[in-house]
């Protein structure tokens, strides 16, 4: 067996490491040869001295250069494409085709070139410039981030090539990834391509490092380490608790992406009018990719009749003859069994599934959980236990009024989604429903379901806690995802040869838009007379 | 003596208090004659009960009507004018003029109707559109949000009509103000003004309240309530942290500003050219309003030589012969007289001042202290004690490098400040130590002092820990600050109609600057084909 080498100060070294670890297939769970090191604190030491030195290189270098990477790093992902999309299919028993091939690498590769993109053009800082004062202002790098990246997405949220990953270096930030243990193999991959770009773009060592997996009480000091800018985490919830305690104590940013079980609420009118389909974009939705995405619909909320019976055994049928998929890992097998095993000790009703197995390797039947409004009200919190993964909560209130109350009771979430009559007659209770939903839910969606998560401006990817850490900002969508990591830096009387680029008086590619006394234009400024 | 009212759900009502306050005047160290309610949790809790239903009421209602509050609010204040000097300048010993009157009144006057113009144009919330995808985000208001006022800006950080309650409400939020217990009277007459202001404009019972003290386990309590979406403090860090740690583990965002020791550096060349200036200057700054300024020069860096020998001498001789002014209280001196001495144990040596006394009432002597860079780098925790207040301490470097390391040990400040020749004498120091201070600031300057913050929208009144609690954010400059009582909503499919006015097609103003497909735009969206 082989043993790994982690990606530090600019090359590939044997780590000191005494602690190993494999990955599993997860559908054969057999474990797979190689042998990822569980970096002591001295090495996770020796990557913040490094990033802190990178960053001291970088800071001050025009998005361009930051711009160029990402584009190498892209072209140098699409070189590794067959490699990568064979490992992650080994360790996640993610499909090829079309998840792996057609749908997740594209994305992850667009998404680097969409950072390269806003890197370049600079207007992702909202350079605000006031003649009058003479005081101007920009993001600016926060300085090196911590990437931890979560198992449910081994390209687009990999830690050293997912959206946070794209977002920070293209706010100029050096990064130190933390894989995750169910993919080291699929990150080594990335970690190659990254690092070949590194060179090939003139990156100083020590831009982009690479651990595979650290003590949690390491992970507490990385987060919390003054050589450290900001933190990036997509994972479980408690893990995510501990470090944002760690990371508060101390006022570093830490922007997490914990759990969400995004409602969806099928209003009395659309289950009248269209019960088919809502079952069918129901089942489809909450069984793809065996329900492991962060905006899977783990909780639906309908009115009691017999239009919603006749509904939910639609719902049921559907979900228990759907093929069951092959769950990412053990970890994700035991929490999943563990969770609906709670939601039943809340009260939920078993209509199918509920138990293990139904597969290939891991694997948890296709399961619909049922309760009242009633039920939830008396346990909101119990019955909100995030079952990530193949399962999902059906709960039957008695009217509106009751509706209204269960909505108020929800935890923040990444979605929330109204379906309604196409006609007026469920306009009342949208008008009710929607302002308390709306308050809860950082993506509000009318008349589909909340997994797909488009890479635009407008999206919000994040959401009141605990689905995320703070309510302002999103993980997803650039330019919007790469201002958690800037900090504001204001220039006051600073002299115009000083200023950075972006701030001075000649628009540096003319196309950079920027705030000049309370108006966006891409044009130069003309000086206060 | 009579016993003053708090202002709840919409009416002056008797506390239900047990314990009571005054405030004192510090110009004659005698208690004034009126009694104000240290409110029990129940009435925080009556308070965070009526901002919810008040919550309720306004969410969804265009930015113009909160702006109308603001603008009627402006009118109430200037009615109130004389009032407020007179029990400001009795309360806090603050100057009539030019301070309370020509500027500090003034300029809260223009902060609220700066906010209201924010507030009706809209432009703050970045409505951001792609029509492509059809999705569309705009920051809503993130929920009542309570507001804690420090000590020294009676004015224009008070907790009911300062920067932070503008913001608040611009951003479309119910305020719950938490008045600073050494200016009561003050806020009292704010909170008439607000009053009649929200009643004259139609804004629901809860909509402004006050409360002008409470306990700090209840301050704990309001700042991670589940009704409550954020918090605004400005004051002491030991509170102020202690409110972070509670809001924190809940997720509740809270924006704080903390302590700030905002060090000014002289450069060679700059000490050679323009002594006398620089004396001057730093003078000025250091004892303008006793130094009781977030951003007074608290931290003077210089190389070692007979010019600055012969600087310190002038800033001495300045100092000491300047008036003493009085103190804003009781705490403040207490403070100060406790921090000097920490400075001192700490090793530094006390150039004149460093005794109680010297002016009306509450004071404390024109204090300059001074250490060497060597002292700084063995005991830099405790030679960056803030002694808020008329003191300074000046540090003699050995030469540019030590100048770098002491740069580089400094804690998050909201200013750093560079003076340098005229000419090209300093610029190779310059280059070699702006990075470094760049990224311990918010707000770096040339060639001028930190005191005084222009209320425009480059502003950064913000910085890294622990100046603030998050280097992303700013505590003035509209629409900036605004951004942070803002929550990000996003609407994915959401039928025409039902958008807020900001996200449908049609430009609500003609003036609002939205993002639509991702160039800046005033004008209407025209939909993809």
């Amino acid at each position: 067996m082989t043993i790994q080498s982690v990606l530090m100060d600019g090359q590939w070294r044997a780590s000191a490491a005494t602690e190993f670890f494999q990955s599993e297939n997860p559908r054969t769970q057999e474990a797979l040869p190689e042998l990822y090191p569980i970096s002591p604190w001295d090495e996770v030491d020796q990557a913040l001295d490094a990033a802190d030195r990178a960053f001291q290189t970088v800071r001050g270098w025009p998005g361009k250069v930051f711009a160029g990477f990402l584009e190498a790093y892209a072209d140098a992902i699409e070189t590794r494409a067959s490699d990568l999309i064979h490992l992650a299919h080994l360790e996640t028993g993610l499909p090829v085709q079309p998840r792996l091939q057609d749908a997740e690498l594209p994305r992850t590769i667009n998404q680097l070139r969409q950072a390269a993109s806003a890197a370049a053009d600079g207007s992702w800082a909202q350079p605000t410039i006031d003649t009058k004062s003479n005081i101007r202002a920009v993001l600016g790098p926060v300085g090196p981030t911590a990437v931890f990246g979560p198992n449910n997405f081994p390209f687009a949220f990999n830690s050293i090539a997912g959206g946070d990953f794209a977002a920070a270096v293209a706010a100029g930030n050096p990064v130190i990834a933390k894989g995750h243990s169910s993919h080291p193999a699929t990150t080594r991959v990335f970690g190659e391509a990254a690092q070949q770009a590194a060179e090939a773009t003139g990156m100083p060592p020590g831009f982009v490092q690479l651990l595979y997996r650290i003590r949690h009480e390491d992970g507490e000091r990385l987060v919390s380490d003054p050589r450290l800018g900001a933190c990036g985490y997509t994972g479980g919830r408690s893990t995510g608790l501990v470090l944002k305690a760690a990371a508060d104590k101390v006022g570093k940013p830490i922007y997490l992406e914990l759990s969400s079980i995004n409602p969806v609420v099928f209003l009395p009118g659309a289950v009248r009018q269209k019960s088919a389909e809502l079952a069918e974009q129901f089942a489809g939705s909450c069984l793809m990719g065996a329900g492991q995405f962060c905006t899977s619909p783990g909780l639906v909320l309908m009115v009691a009749g017999p239009e919603t019976e006749a509904l939910i055994a639609e719902i049921v049928k559907r979900v228990k003859s759907a093929p069951v998929g092959t769950l990412l890992g053990r970890g994700v097998a035991t929490h999943l069994r563990s969770s609906v095993e709670k939601l039943i000790i809340a009260g939920a009703e078993c209509l199918c599934g509920g138990k293990v197995g139904g597969g290939t390797g891991y694997s948890y039947q296709n399961t619909v959980l049922r309760a009242s409004g009633r039920q939830f009200l008396d346990s909101p919190e119990a019955l909100q236990v995030e079952a990530f993964g193949n399962a999902s909560l059906l709960v039957v209130v008695r009217d509106l009024d009751e509706l209204g109350m269960v909505l108020s009771k929800l935890e923040g979430n990444l979605t929330g989604t109204i379906y309604s009559a196409t006609d007026d007659s469920d306009s009342a209770a949208y008008d009710l429903i929607a302002p308390v939903l709306r308050q809860k839910v950082g993506r509000l969606l009318n008349d589909r379901m909340p997994t797909g998560v488009a890479v635009v401006p407008s999206m919000n990817h994040g959401g009141p806690f605990p689905a995320t850490g703070h309510p302002g900002f999103t993980a997803v969508g650039i330019p919007a995802s790469m201002r958690r990591f800037g900090m504001l830096q204001c220039y006051d009387n600073v002299r115009p040869h000083r200023l950075p680029e972006s701030l001075m008086d000649k628009n540096p590619s003319g196309a950079m838009w920027r705030l000049v006394d309370g108006q966006w234009t891409q044009g130069d400024v003309v000086p206060a007379s």
